[in-house]
């Protein structure tokens, strides 16, 4: 058995194409049904504003799977602790026996998250992107921009934050990471109008994007939420835009943005990213359109990835 | 974050009464309702033979939780692998970090499950037992008897199990462990006619055990089906018995014997284990009732077990 510390991980596991790749094709093939996915194991710790989440797959054919355990206690700023950490378990699909651990504290986590939102700006932004636009400025609001730059090379960068300081040093770091211009925003608003895709990364419990903001060719993929009481986009925008993408219905419509809209929209228009990805059905069709997806996370997106890392974890380190 | 190795915890942890007394305080917690008791995750392996299940408990009070991933993969033998493994993952219950991971192999499973056991035959079997009787030669086999001669020091064992060798090896290797008279039966039934405390501990499919062999003071524990194939106990059985207790109804009656009566059986009839080690209902009230006891296997059981484990492994690392 292995066993992997993030330090390693984070040495050698990065935002690159072929990890994008890697899980378009798990989103492939959870559409054509490859892919044993349970329901989440969550547990609530409300005394510590915490929970505890188990996510686990299997990609039929593969030898690996994982599960992987994850928390987020929100309070532990306070004692000078991260608030999310965790770890992937890689099993054999042959035998059981653990393959390898990887204590990644939700490092693999972050690349799972943001490759998915690369995959959905390949399908559903337009071809030619000019300016990216994003929400919040932690961990995901730069993995997600580093990802999508590798899909659609970005000129403009609109970054908006409600603290100052951390809007200053997003942008700082990005300008060392991707060879674009970034601009401090000074609303929510201005990244949307100004945008061709924006990516919401917060973990807001109110709409920030409002429906009159949209305009032709705006695609945006909200990642934030992904529990029943998060919410970073207007409910009216569901109606507005012309394609509405998730990467798992029943997990979309129960704790992402869809929750909100789950009595209003009509569950069969709405299509699931890995229908696009294996070409059941169309994303984007043409340059004016207005689209958006939910990412809420899925058990898929990890297994691909610690199947990843581990592989390339093991030759480096032999 | 603490990481301990199978062997060591072997050397440290083992059935003793302590442990005991802590299982039976998780049951009694459980009848309380202070334990979150999220349903099992599992994920099944057809091709190999193989499942896989994560169970989670978190004890109200308690510091700490278990993450417990199980696997069983029941053509390992072919590879010359073990069929279980697994390991417990120690998690903070204030801030959600990981404080151990215990790669016990299914070690701390054994224990644990042989200590409910132990709970279920100090509340259930007859105050003076004489005679222990147990069906199968695997490891349960050996941890439940000597789990059970913690709480009825009994003066002979029969055992049988279907492969000779496989009953003169347990012979062998319980005499140098227990102080104890241990005699190779002919028969289940042997076993059952002679014996005051009963235990079965096999992966079997059909009934061993017939309603016809029953005698006033028997009590017999059921441990070994915790899927909705397996079956020790002739239904019959469950008509004629004057107490039906379970550890967890909603599990028993899903994976446990009880799952094979669900529709004959009257489940406000059945008793929770920890209704009675937490006084709220009756155990055996004289020494004529037959009673049984059909054990799946709790969450609960793992978070004290791992706790237990962790606290007495940490000193002695130190």
């Amino acid at each position: 058995m292995f066993v992997f510390e993030e330090q390693e991980i984070r040495k050698y596991i990065s935002i690159n194409r072929e990890i994008i790749v890697q899980i378009e094709g798990g989103f492939t093939k959870l559409a054509r049904k490859e892919i044993n996915l349970p329901p989440i194991l969550r547990m609530d710790f409300p005394t510590y504003d915490g929970e505890v989440d188990v996510k686990t797959a299997y990609v039929q054919g593969m030898d690996s799977f994982a599960i992987k355990i994850s928390s987020g206690f929100f309070q532990n700023h306070i004692l000078g602790l991260p608030s999310l950490s965790g770890m992937m378990v890689l099993l054999s699909a042959k035998t059981g026996l653990t393959e390898a651990l990887l204590l990644d504290n939700g490092y693999l986590t972050e690349v799972r998250t943001a490759a998915a939102g690369a995959v959905a700006a390949k399908h559903l932004a337009k071809e030619q992107v000019e300016v990216a636009g994003v929400i919040g400025t932690g961990m995901q609001a730069r993995v997600q921009m580093e990802a999508l730059y590798l899909v659609r090379p970005f000129k403009t960068l609109l970054v908006y934050g409600r603290n100052r300081e951390n809007v200053e040093r997003y942008k700082e770091e990005m300008e060392s990471k991707l060879p674009v211009k970034i601009i401090m925003a000074e609303s929510v608003e201005e990244v949307v109008r100004k945008s061709d895709v924006v990516v919401t990364t917060t973990p807001s419990t109110v709409p920030l994007i409002r429906a009159e903001w949209l305009h032709p060719g705006l695609h945006i993929t909200a990642m934030g939420s992904d529990a029943e009481h998060k919410q970073e986009i207007d409910p009216l925008i569901f109606q507005k835009v012309d394609v509405v993408v998730c990467d798992v219905k029943e997990q979309s419509f129960r704790l992402g943005e869809l929750h909100h809209v789950r009595d209003e929209l009509d569950m069969d228009g709405v299509i699931e990213l890995g229908e696009i990805t294996s070409l059941q059905k169309n994303g984007r069709v043409n340059e004016e359109q207005v689209t958006i997806c939910d990412l809420t996370g899925t058990g898929v997106q990890d297994t691909i990835c610690a199947y990843y890392a581990y592989n390339l974890l093991k030759d480096k380190s032999v």
